[in-house]
């Protein structure tokens, strides 16, 4: 991976930041977010500002443009990847170490005095907004919102922004129709005694009418805003999708229907207009419903009297509560992604020997044999096949540059996923194939004990997720180990992911309670920079559980692995492991051989259940 | 225990909220905080007006009186003694359980339309101030400052601010001299580029300046503030106490000294109007650094371009990290507290089954023995002594109304704790005098596995206390139980036995991360209303460890117990123990004999060292 060089690029952006044509007065520094004005997580091509202008595109990471300086944020997974594609204009802010400073600090300390700084309004979250112009107001300098969005201006070779076709979605996969969606929210609405409910997260527009898209990457979501009210909908959209009859029918577009079902389409880039028309029409007590995380420019397009803000907007909580039909869908989902999996550790195994693998062909094998399974749709994230050295970058996407051949002397890690019409998955399996030294066993299995330590946990009723965290560390921590990530994200049910309200992460405070139903990743690891990269992941679900007492009257919760892929008994010290840990691993060996061992058998799939029949033996003391 | 009558100081106070005296327009609503001016958790008889109006006497809550209604905020810990306390007058609001409504919300949802909310602007801190005001404001009321204190208007026999004689510590206690403690202060203040810096905490101003006090009860503090200027100290405080000359002398007050360590004394009261008087001769970019926790009154006095605030000031967190003097006066003063407990538990082993010792004549038993002790100055908080039932109240303290006699057929719990000249202590022990039920013993051992997690826990430098409270609970969780409380709090020397800004509780996110000479107590529990409660505390030094590998060369910390006092072997089921668990309790027993027993023998207690030597058999599978 060699840098992108930014001289060029950087020059023009400081040119434009002092243009009259674009801004009023020159700004002293330019703030380029991560997202879109959605703020996706993963973002079209269109989108990847901070990647033109950095060179850097991981998924997470702010730049700053000064008139001498450029920086860029971004945590602890992507050290190693933006730095190597960077080049020397760039200083990288390593989030999460002690002595990185707060953007806002950075800024303070280099700016010179009653400095402007500009941002895109519609690309800056408004909490972020406020707390970056707060802290500037207070040093003396000033946040200011540039319509135009600089890096568009100087992007001769843009993309466009995709609008490719819409997919429906029936009762069998989604549970419940748009209309008792819509007629569940209203009734939240009225509730919280609002009137209006902006959404613009793609993925909870998509959820919501039952609808999905391929506009970003892996996200099987599309360009559209809604609002909804009390007794009107109003899907803001690029209105040539909605000439596709199926989608005309599934919204029912033609039919007579009832006013407060009856859905106005209104063009994507309409939203702002008719966001400030429909706050002129308040009375004084009138609410608009947003979540904190819209762009500012929206949240301004409400007077703060009839704003009501809250972290997480009722889609996003009652999309992370998955309905039977969704949770049906993903256990079929993950049955059919274990298939492929075996699928291809039983060919990885038969062939990396020969020194053919690389961690390019082992990706494409992986997506060969998911596409092979019923309902495949795409994959969910770039795959992160990465062997050796690589593994420690810890979210690697191999290139030609980059790109390895798997060998019996090197650990392997593959994290990866897809995107099933039922449901989504994301698994990842780190495997030797020859001999693993002991030191790489042992940091294995406390790896290993982190996942079952959450995956095992009991807790109740209410517990937020980031309360889970330590457990995943705990055993590394013994050994003056750890990992510079989180332990566990939310994942949508054939939509994003990665999604909120919940997860499991020290970082976080925010997080919504855990709930029967929810589904979230749980994914310790250990990371030796420039040597090997362990992970353990499964996909699991929120579940009740029945203790022996009953403080409260709380009730307990804990989880149930989706995923059935084994993990690779060779690597396990199980000299390292409490006699409960082994029956956890038993026990799900156990599993994955009944469930993923019929589907193989119904399949046909020999050679692969005899893969998975081996690698589900019962380990024992003398392992 | 009998509710307090207050149907008469209800009317009385809603008297004076519409009083044209006191109020400018008739208030709605008025709030009673739980503090002090100086935010003190723990506070003089003059400052109790909460317990005034409501009944309820407890560390923590806030009462909020409206014309129509009259409710309660408090915590777990203070459920049954609120529910105790307070007449039909109050609703008791259980802050934490799910559908307890927020104070701004319960207010919002009974005022009448354009309410104005009075509060006392000296008590409230600035932090809260910000949130209620918000929150009143978007919902069409007002939050007033009242200079006036309502309650004061209203309580007739309202006791005197107290002003006792200070204690000067010399620097085999404090290890750093006063001076040395101002320059290491305007050190950091010239880092943070603040030119004062104002102080409202009672300890921070005692630590500071190496005084103590006993204004307040259990609490060796004393009334005063104080503003550090980069070369002035003045020093706020009733100036009759200056005339000491060993506080004279100690504070070089009648000295020829180098201007910056001249202390100006000035009035208590003349706070506000010197800080005022400081800010007026402030130019632009000029800062004063408070804490955000100080009071809406001396915070709005500073221009808000000139504050600089953290949630902590430098002094509180240079105080949570003892110095080797320090650490040195905290072991000693643990092994003189421990002396004492093995005294009175080798006493209450003989006298409890005669049926003549009760709560009360415990804790007076437990003080008598401490008060034997060297350089024992006072109780560190009122004793918690209690028995059955009572043990369930979390903050429960005997009165002769609810005393009852210690038996052979129910738990103790003694939770208690002194200020010695050298430290401050805190330990609860739980123990039966009989035979305890097998239930009570599997209750006690979930507790036990829950603190030796806590206190053998190895974690990376920097991490948060709040990352660890989990480790405290899991035993609990496993079997669907759980406790109401945080697992611990920093503990002052010689100081306040609750301090910031370190603690272990899954209710905060913003304590600081934990360092090698902080001290915090490790505490989990179990209760059962109306039946038992069980908690086993000791107080912990966090201390560096050296692990098998060292990640990022970040080091790792781990618990080292000051509190040695045995823990009751015939309340714990060996069987639900780990070896890693045994072995802990073998060798921390193993370090009570030592260190105890050597001091026991020491000072002639024969019968209390023969008292440890049995209780720290070691425990074995056959128990």
């Amino acid at each position: 991976m060699s840098p992108k060089i930014t001289t060029e690029v950087l020059r023009q952006l400081r040119q434009v930041m002092k243009s009259s044509r674009y801004v009023a007065e020159p700004l002293q520094a330019y703030i380029v977010p991560s997202g879109d004005a959605h703020q996706s997580e993963y973002i079209a091509p269109c989108d990847c500002r901070r990647a033109f202008i950095s060179g850097f595109d991981g998924s997470a990471g702010t730049a700053i443009v000064t008139e001498q300086k450029a920086a860029l944020w971004t945590d602890g997974r992507y050290f190693l990847q933006a730095a190597q594609q960077m080049d020397s204009n760039w200083t990288l802010m390593k989030m999460g170490l002690k002595d990185t400073p707060t953007q806002e600090d950075w800024l303070v300390s280099v700016l010179p005095e009653g400095s402007k700084v500009g941002v895109d309004p519609f690309i800056i979250p408004d909490d972020q907004w406020k707390r970056m112009s707060k802290a500037l107001k207070s040093a003396g300098h000033i946040l200011v919102p540039v319509k135009e969005n600089l890096i568009d201006a100087i992007w001769v070779d843009r993309p466009q922004r995709p609008c490719k076709p819409l997919m429906t979605l029936g009762l069998t996969y989604t549970g419940l129709g748009w209309k008792e969606k819509i007629t569940a929210l209203r009734a939240k609405m009225v509730e919280r005694k609002v009137l209006w409910l902006v959404v613009t997260a793609l993925d909870e527009v998509a959820w919501l009418f039952n609808l999905r898209g391929s506009d970003v990457e892996y996200n099987p979501v599309f360009f559209a805003y809604t609002v909804i009210g009390i007794d009107t909908i109003r899907l803001f959209i690029n209105c040539d999708r909605m000439a596709d009859p199926s989608v005309r029918e599934h919204l029912l577009l033609d039919s007579t229907l009832d006013a407060e079902f009856k859905i106005q389409v209104m063009p994507y880039e309409s939203i702002l207009m008719e966001l400030q028309a429909i706050c002129v029409g308040l009375s004084h007590k009138e609410k608009v419903w947003l979540s904190d995380k819209v762009s500012y420019a929206l949240t301004e397009a409400i007077p703060k009297v009839h704003r009501y803000l809250t972290p997480y907007t009722p889609i996003c909580i009652a999309k992370a509560v998955k309905n039977a039909a969704e949770t049906e869908g993903m256990r079929r989902a993950h049955i059919k992604d274990a298939v492929a999996l075996c699928e291809l550790f039983n060919w990885l195994e038969k062939e990396v020997p020969k020194g053919s693998v690389t961690e390019i062909s082992a990706a494409d094998k992986a997506e060969e044999f998911r596409s092979q399974q019923y309902d495949f749709v795409d994959l969910s994230f770039a795959t992160i096949s990465s062997t050796g050295p690589n593994g420690a970058i810890i979210h690697y996407k191999p290139a030609p540059e980059t790109n390895r051949s798997l060998s019996v002397t090197e650990i392997y890690l593959l994290d990866s996923g897809a995107q099933y019409k039922d449901g989504t998955t994301d698994v990842t399996r780190t495997m030797h194939f020859g001999i693993p030294s002991a030191y790489e066993k042992e940091c294995f299995t406390y790896v290993l004990k982190g996942h079952i330590a959450v995956s095992a946990a009991i807790f109740p009723n209410g517990t937020k997720g980031h309360l889970l965290d330590s457990f995943a560390r705990s055993a590394l921590w013994d050994c003056g180990l750890d990992y510079l990530h989180g332990t566990g994200h939310g994942v949508g049910c054939f939509l994003n992911v990665h999604e909120g309200p919940c997860g499991i992460s020290y970082k976080t405070f925010a997080d919504e309670p855990l709930e029967a139903g929810m589904i979230v990743s749980d994914e310790p690891g250990y990371y030796e920079d420039e040597s090997f990269g362990i992970r353990i992941e499964n996909v699991v679900l929120t579940i009740p559980v029945k203790t022996k007492y009953n403080f409260s009257n709380r009730g307990s919760l804990t989880f149930e692995p989706l995923t059935l892929v084994p993990i690779q008994t060779k690597m396990i010290d199980v000299s390292l492991l409490t006699q409960k840990e082994r029956d956890w691993v038993n026990d799900y060996h156990q599993k994955c051989r009944e469930v993923i061992g019929a589907e193989l058998e119904r399949q046909g799939r020999n050679e692969a259940l005899q893969w998975l029949l081996r690698e589900t033996v019962p380990i024992t003391d003398t392992n």
